[in-house]
């Protein structure tokens, strides 16, 4: 998909939501920032809206979760992030969940880890899109700084086609997002927006 | 590793190489401006004091490249920079050698890949960190953009302990590099200098 | 471990359980051969014996699960084996669950996957052995034919040793068993008894 | 597809050759027995009518070999076949090559892997299969006992539909053979022979 070409999303398309979790999304919580950064640019109702259009066009649809036992085991403390992180999704709480507009439907996959910083490592995502015959994936959720750009580094890696609507994903500070989409993101993806995938789905 | 305590580097301590090579440190080539930031700051002498420390002090040295056939095959073209890079490292041509200051000695390890754009996904990397018992990585070269961190994300993922020299790694423009470096890769890896990184191998 | 030096097992050793699910060892289901031979041979109580032990010293302990959405959906028909177990042990029902006398508890680890055949491939069980230090596992399960194969090729290729105490395993017809352990998985995995494993855990 | 239908090899079928190489098929080295049982059977000119004709029809070609390094790093010794194997198969000495009927060709994929017994962990063998599209592997080679075995699990796990020709695969000792395709790889692949799969390759 050359850049200025009309976006094309085959019916062979998944939208991957990025830790959507309300222990994530928490203005009161330990990434606060980020979840300031991800209302004020309205990001979980841009991701809703393609959300709702993957579904109504029939699309394969995964919640990609970090999640954490109640004793911690069975994860890496092994950098800065995941001793931070921690023990602040316990499967089962609230803060695990997903963030409501969001919430998981009948049909729609979930793909929960406890280790690590990025979805396909490790995890069922590449097995049910290979099984589903994937050929191009939806970038969405949080955050840009860390867990989406390891999903679009592993989904290329995979052989994926990536998307990126770049309000319906977000990191901090707000100044950041454009210099990592532009000088990172940009290599790896197209570039596009929530209006323009929701269009595409449809068509 | 907490940030404020003194570097410590195992013997179980990998030096890691990303895509040092030839044709991708040219400063005439498709990634020049690359070239030029990664020459401006000194980065290949950086990390040939890092490389002759670590062998003389028997770490586990690895060049990880990237490299293509010179038919094409076998390698996707599912991301701008895989459209861009092809055809520019064939195996056996002079730009998919290893730049001549860090040239591959008795002893390390060459991992090269035609697919993707990081070091670990379906290579021996792993296999051949893991077979030698080791738990920390030092990531080094290019590009800080796309390459570096994918390695960083995909060693945080296998469970390694992950240094970063911030003098051994490149990436454009150069202002990028300092802002990509707090934002995201400070999470993931304890920052330092090659210097120190030196000094804590011959500790 | 050469084989005829005293069986050893470290503390960093783990019990892995392959598919001991309800509608797997149900002698009027789709494997009730299968489940004959585990039952002929008692490999349930050998197992339970097994994960007594392991619980009372501390050991990792895995059920490695197959399990499938009530859909269908997200999983390979790409093998006649599963093209047959397809739609038997639906999440949530009771055939999905481990058989009574092996039933996870607190601390357990529950490891299921809905595609392929054996139990590391795209899941998170490396992760999890990996981030408990984990050196050697213990086989256990069924079947013999096709997922205890696979389970200690794949703990091979990761590095893991591999114990496998023959009465803790079942394979059909039970003629097969001997030739499979002897041609096959000899060269792969240490031989041993259930009971030989309980001592040398308790050592 | 279902035993009893006429087979069928799309474009897009890949012919995997296991460990034909030299110091593996060697009669008077350690793995004699296999030798002879592949000589026994015409194993190998078995393989070279497949491998004429998915050249002659462009199909993918790929020979999976283990290889060691002179000095033995970089490979796990966590097995009774790999403490075996060890350094049979050094890297750039005649025992590792290919057997010369067999010998790679212009456009063929030579895979080569130091660590494990199966021949996609670790490896670019999934990267080079799926950026070409490839949905069906032929599994040929050695042995039976691990490798083919390990490769067809593998290959399972990962996806493709896998087709195996009996008398262009060997194991030891004779009779193994048959129990072993009847009680474990029937259940994972359509069982054929090697010159049912020439006429689909040509059809």
């Amino acid at each position: 998909m050359p850049a200025d070409s009309p976006l094309e999303l085959p019916p062979t398309t998944a939208l991957l939501m990025m830790e959507c979790q309300k222990g994530v999304l928490d203005a009161s919580g330990k990434f606060a920032a980020l979840a300031e950064r991800a209302a004020a640019k309205g990001m979980v109702a841009a991701i809703a809206r393609i959300l709702a259009t993957a579904r109504e066009t029939s699309r394969t649809v995964v919640h990609c979760l970090a999640v954490t036992r109640a004793d911690g085991a069975g994860r890496y403390r092994n950098a800065p992030l995941l001793r931070l992180s921690g023990e602040g999704l316990t499967i089962g709480s609230s803060r695990a969940e997903v963030v409501d507009p969001l919430a998981p439907a009948d049909g729609d996959f979930v793909v929960a880890r406890m280790h690590g910083v990025s979805p396909f490592h490790g995890t069922e995502l590449d097995a049910i899109l290979r099984s589903r015959g994937v050929s191009t994936v939806i970038a969405s959720g949080v955050s840009l700084n860390v867990g989406i750009t390891g999903l679009v580094i592993e989904a290329v890696n995979h052989g994926y086609e990536v998307v990126l609507p770049t309000d319906a994903v977000a990191g901090v500070p707000a100044e950041y997002e454009a210099a990592q989409i532009k000088s990172s993101l940009r290599m790896l993806a197209r570039l596009t927006t929530a209006d323009e995938v929701c269009e595409a789905l449809r068509r």
